[in-house]
């Protein structure tokens, strides 16, 4: 009789389990298991009567989940959400930008003005500017939104990896990336804000997969159609994809860093919503700039947006240009392993001493930086020397010197004649992306002299180096380009002078240094690849940035792991990578659990033992017993502490029987709304010491067997540990059950039992072996209830 | 005691399992495990008296295993065979190009010379050239190698997704492909190159991958390093990217058609190999090119290679144009639809009537769709009234009409007037590279006139699908581009008369046009979009790109699968799909297995019984159960059919006592080389018929715990159908054992267990719950040996 209870509440389990979003399987697949439930727990009369008691809206959603109606309207809430995602990350996108290029625009002009008069009123000025700018950046930081500082990549490649960090994805970090990077950028700092974009992207993305903000109520109810991990993680893909392609006018590039660096499982049902995603973003930002075109978007507005255009450079190469190319690749790894491994030095050092010491020191910090790189910036092409201007042609439109302010090459700097330029403050006394373009620039070799290029790749590099880590939102992406060009154009001036050749360009150097220090730094190879290719607007040097990609990359790998898995490291966001290590093949799932003690749960339990072992360790889920007839013990599931906290919580499923539901004759009633067990996104959830429990509540009992979930993924004691790295990196497991040998097997899976057809006949011919009566019967089953596969609303999921 | 032999033949099983390269699970990690196995056997005098047994180049790589030389070896082989496979692939692709241009423009020019006399010896003369070339083709396919019959993309599909069909990757079907591919392409036939040169090479990586051909003795030893089912893999994957590269020279196209389109399993690390490989294949395509515009390679040789630059065209768009846009996505995913299902059931009528009747069957029908098709592409132009040549700009650079035989826009073909040309010949009378030049052709509108337009459209539709399936090598890509571009060039046609804008292109259509087609039949987008991009050599149109493919595949969805999954199911391979069926989620793993029969092996067997178990069934992998001191049965492994086999065929392990070595105090000696247990990708294996036994023989016994998989991944009873797909599908597996739910938890396995620290303090700390002193003692048993992680090797494998 006991045997039949448990049966009895392990079929009650599982179908209630799969009401409750799988938050322990990151990935897995459970929008449709849901339909089942209802009707599972059989009377009508007994439903009708608990609804009253639980929110009108899971009554609905339960109604509705059984239609095909549903499941179309979930279809189209994923788009549309998509579709919002891509135009929130587009204006978002625009916006910064804006912003960014007027501050800098403005600033810059105004110096200009004053450097007619005073160069020491003018430095003081220009210093002062960029103060107030990052300040206002710091102070938003430190005091609004401490998690939108840096650039918040490793933290998103955490999310996406399986781990929660507290306060990433709110409105309020939202608000802060947004105003802070302007203030960053805007003041000039060695960084830039394309890792911030990706970061807002993934924002708006996951405050749109929950309905807006919980804390400021800002929630749609109708958006609220994504309760389980898996769906919130594919959002927040979208936002990734959207974050770059906005950052870069990059849709392709988007789409391949979502998929090669952020996420860690991918699905390729999910490429074609980041696609589109990546799509709108595109069009957004595209009529954004056409309307900027017209003068609608303050005096420098039409600027902005990393566009740097090489295709009126080089067209072709010759083979003894690979040594200097690959001697590029080769400088871009050392340089960029070399800057990991600072930065990591740096940060570390800032968080355990300096960091600690209070908002104020992080304050002084950012501002003696900003001081520091103004000064530096504007004084140190005081001290160069001004060059003549070259002689051009009258029609190719550059310009020596440029008008003071205006962008472009050959400024004129604290130079004594009217026709001479400074090379320094070209590309230092700028926009960054100012300074990008005329490193990348062609026809015009000879500009910059090898000193210049020296002292500022030295300059910058420290800046960088020390920026990194202020609380500040902080990109390495254009200061990575900054540096990389830099060397890449001191190279390819050497190329120039001893190869003696007509069509080489210093430009196509400065782009493959570039490249070669972000390969060298991010470790990133296909999606930079056609990132370059998309913001350079040429396709014809893609086989060479492969080329210095792949050396770049294979020479940073020697030294050190990619920028973000460092920084990841270093913030404790233990990263599950996508190789098992070395010594796991010497051990076994036994032995990686050691001699730890496995706390059960015995199906029906008294709350005040709950409590108990919920105070007495701090694990995460618990593994279920019960026993049999014949006495024996038999794992029925598994159950979360947060599910156990919900339940301690709303108590409505206490009961005083000691003895399990079902052995009573009840019918399981649905108390619980399924929102409540999904885990907030923004908040840290239910915690212990919030439940207060009367005498009378500990003395009662709860039946987890409705709660848990039935079917774990288990492994054999004995499994080599690389099988069971794969199997939970595969699936994106929260845990696993290490189990004893099985004494019988059932049966085997095989491919062919995993190919259903839908055609009746093909199947009973094809499974001859297996129980077609039994398979046909549930078929028929599933027909009457008219979940048929649909062809249409599958292939959109 | 029984207990401890049980327990010391698992452990001896788990080693030797070990050194068996697992072709159960396909993307499993197991190059490492192998280290182990001499030490775990013990005495090193019987090792050296066994090592006289077997073979010593078994011995040598065992010893070499151990060090970190052979890791750094097997990756140099691993880089060093992509380098292989790039430039295999591409010199393959060069020399198709190659002999296809020059075929078909000798052809042409003499075509044309003749019919300056007399058009119906023209007529004649050109139908028996392409007769001849597309006779060979099929001559070679039936006769020589019919597996290279097709575009194979279906086929490698499979593969990849771990279906072998038997003769894909075999030389033979290499050098049929080669060469049928020619003479179909050559000899004008309405399918392309590009599908085969996926399927050349993946046939190139397979051969350099088990180190050349069995077959013919051309093995290498040295290259043989790749044992396991994983490897093969990765390198078939590398060469589908260097196919698509080379055929269209879109290196990044190539690595994401392998990504989205073929691959199942897909690893980060994988994704910069195939860069590699697809860089090289752009470099040795470039430098072949460059090669030929010297004239070296015949007449025609500079021309071939599909990069069809329209950078001359329109440069920007304006949102009226999007609704025309879209008409052409829907229309692209109608016709596409319509692609896909009509050649189903051609190919499908083929199959069963048409193929089975016999090779001379199927050689008359290739000549016939050869004849058929000549005569339409001549003669359908003889119809068309000549349309006098519009003026153009004295440099414009156009020519009208063209000197006969060359090529470009404005042919004249039967033209009266020596101003005329003939706008259905521009596209119909032409190689399809030049046509779909004509027809993306900028600056050239009203060139085409509707009719010839629709004529051509209808015509070349039904002869695209009437030929595919023939038994020559056939490619969809470039017929699908022809039928895409001629309705987007309508629709471009109309746009240009009812806007009335300036800046509008016809060709701009036509390539939009050509995307949705694509989009509709192969339902591939990211990498579809790429390769678009990368042959018209134009970023632009990107967003247009994009849009047009997401509707065309979302329409082209509701109606059926796409064009390879369509064609892969007619051939029964069952491909395993990344989503599970809708039915999965109210099946147990349980229900799925039925009420089979589960054929168990005891742990030693008699050889007569493993004879008659193999013979009684034909599963490929069978549970072997033992039995513990107090009686109770305990599944120690799985063991498969293909590896009895090899028992069964060597002898050497046959014994004639009844109890496991290890009671008798033997150690296992070691008496098979690694490589005999590897799967043969080119034959069937070894089959029951072919092993001999005698009398004696089958009285005796073998010991099955060496050779079995100790651990093979296993699910309980109850778990839903769907977590069961998603494991089986995710780590690539071949069997499941389904077991009873457990009666115990061992322990827990959360990502925190499967974090290890490099560091040992580190570990100490973060692991204090676990046995931090067993793991201690593991590690550095490890590190005695010097198999400690290499980061540089790790990087690079």
């Amino acid at each position: 009789m006991l045997s039949d209870h448990f049966q009895n509440g392990v079929e009650t389990a599982k179908l209630m389990w799969s009401r409750i979003p799988a938050t322990e399987e990151v990935v897995e697949e459970e929008e449709g298991e849901v339909g089942t439930s209802r009707k599972g727990n059989g009377g009508s009369t007994v439903e009708s009567l608990d609804y009253e008691v639980v929110e009108n809206y899971a009554y609905r959603q339960e109604q509705a989940k059984k239609g095909k109606l549903y499941m179309g309207y979930v279809v189209v809430v994923k788009w549309f959400l998509a579709l919002l995602i891509g135009i929130g990350t587009g204006l978002a996108a625009v916006f910064i930008n804006l912003s960014v290029e007027n501050f800098a625009g403005w600033k810059f002009s105004l110096t200009f003005q004053i450097i007619q008069k005073s160069y020491f009123a003018g430095c003081l000025v220009y210093i002062l500017i960029n103060l107030v700018l990052v300040l206002s950046s710091v102070y938003i930081i430190t005091y609004f939104a401490p998690a939108a500082s840096g650039s918040g990549i490793p933290e998103i490649k955490g999310y996406l990896n399986g781990i929660d960090t507290h306060g990433i994805l709110l409105l309020r970090t939202l608000i802060g990336k947004i105003f802070g990077s302007i203030g960053s950028v805007g003041g000039g700092l060695a960084l830039g804000k394309e890792g911030p974009l990706v970061h807002i992207g993934a924002c708006i993305a996951s405050l749109l997969g929950q309905g807006g903000s919980t804390k400021y109520h800002l929630r749609s109810r109708w958006l609220q159609v994504f309760s389980s991990d898996r769906d919130r993680r594919d959002l927040v893909t979208c936002g990734c994809a959207a974050g770059v392609a906005a950052a870069f006018r990059a849709p392709v590039g988007g789409v391949l860093f979502a998929l090669e660096e952020v996420t860690s499982w991918w699905r390729s049902q999910l490429m074609w919503r980041v696609f589109f995603t990546s799509a709108i973003v595109a069009v957004v930002v595209r009529t954004a700039m056409g309307w900027c075109k017209n003068g609608n978007c303050g005096h420098f507005g039409a600027g902005g947006f990393i566009i740097w255009d090489i295709s009126g450079g080089q067209e072709d190469y010759s083979f003894a240009e690979l040594l200097p190319m690959a001697v590029i690749g080769v400088i871009g790894g050392l340089l960029g392993a070399l800057f990991n491994q600072l930065t990591l030095y740096v940060t570390h050092w800032r968080r355990n001493y300096l960091h600690k010491k209070g908002n104020r020191v992080k304050i002084i910090e950012a501002c003696v930086i900003s001081v520091i790189t103004s000064a530096i910036s504007f004084g140190l092409p005081l001290f160069r020397r001004c060059t003549p201007c070259p002689e051009f042609e009258a029609n190719s439109g550059i310009e020596c010197p440029q008008a003071p302010g205006m962008f472009g090459n050959y400024v004129n700097f604290y130079c004594q004649n009217k026709k001479e330029y400074n090379d320094l403050a070209t590309i230092f006394f700028n926009t960054q992306d100012d300074a990008i373009r005329n490193l990348f620039s062609a026809k015009t070799a000879h500009e910059f002299s090898a000193q210049s290029l020296l002292a500022f790749l030295v300059m910058f590099y420290s800046l960088a180096v020390v920026t990194f880590g202020a609380a500040v939102p902080a990109g390495q992406f254009v200061p990575g380009i900054m540096i990389g060009s830099t060397y890449g154009r001191l190279v390819g001036m050497f190329v120039v002078r001893f190869y003696r050749k007509l069509n080489i360009e210093e430009g196509t150097y400065a782009l493959l240094g570039a490249a070669s220090f972000l390969g060298g730094s991010m470790r990133v190879t296909v999606s930079l690849c056609v990132i370059m290719v998309e913001i350079t607007n040429n396709l014809k040097l893609l086989p060479l940035i492969m080329l210095v990609l792949l050396i770049s990359k294979a020479v940073g790998d020697a030294f050190n792991e990619g920028l973000y898995e460092e920084q990841a490291r270093l913030r404790a966001i233990p990263l599950l990578e996508s190789r098992p290590k070395y010594q796991m093949r010497y051990m076994t799932a036994k032995e990686a659990c050691g001699n730890q003690n496995v706390v059960y749960f015995p199906r029906v339990v008294k709350v005040a033992d709950v409590v108990s072992i919920l105070r007495s360790n701090n694990h995460n889920g618990f593994p279920v017993v019960d026993h049999s007839r014949s006495g024996e013990t038999l794992v029925i599931g598994l159950i979360l502490r947060s599910h156990l906290l919900v339940l301690l919580q709303s108590k409505v499923d206490f009961q005083h029987s000691p003895l399990p539901y079902d052995s009573r004759g009840d019918l399981l009633p649905i108390r619980h709304n399924l929102n409540e067990f999904v885990k907030p996104v923004s908040t840290k959830g239910i915690s212990l010491r919030d439940i207060h429990l009367t005498p009378d509540d500990v003395e009662m009992y709860i039946d987890l067997a409705p709660f848990l979930n039935p079917s774990p993924y288990v492994v054999p004691e004995d499994m080599s540990l690389t099988k069971v790295y794969n199997l939970f990196r595969q699936l994106g497991l929260r845990h696993l059950l290490v189990v004893p040998r099985p004494a019988r097997v059932i049966g085997m899976i095989t491919r062919k039992d995993l190919i259903l057809e839908d055609n009746d006949d093909q199947a009973a011919v094809e499974l001859q072996s297996t129980s077609v009566r039994g398979r046909q019967a549930n078929r028929r089953r599933i027909k009457e209830k008219g979940d048929a596969q649909q062809p249409l609303l599958d292939g959109l999921l």
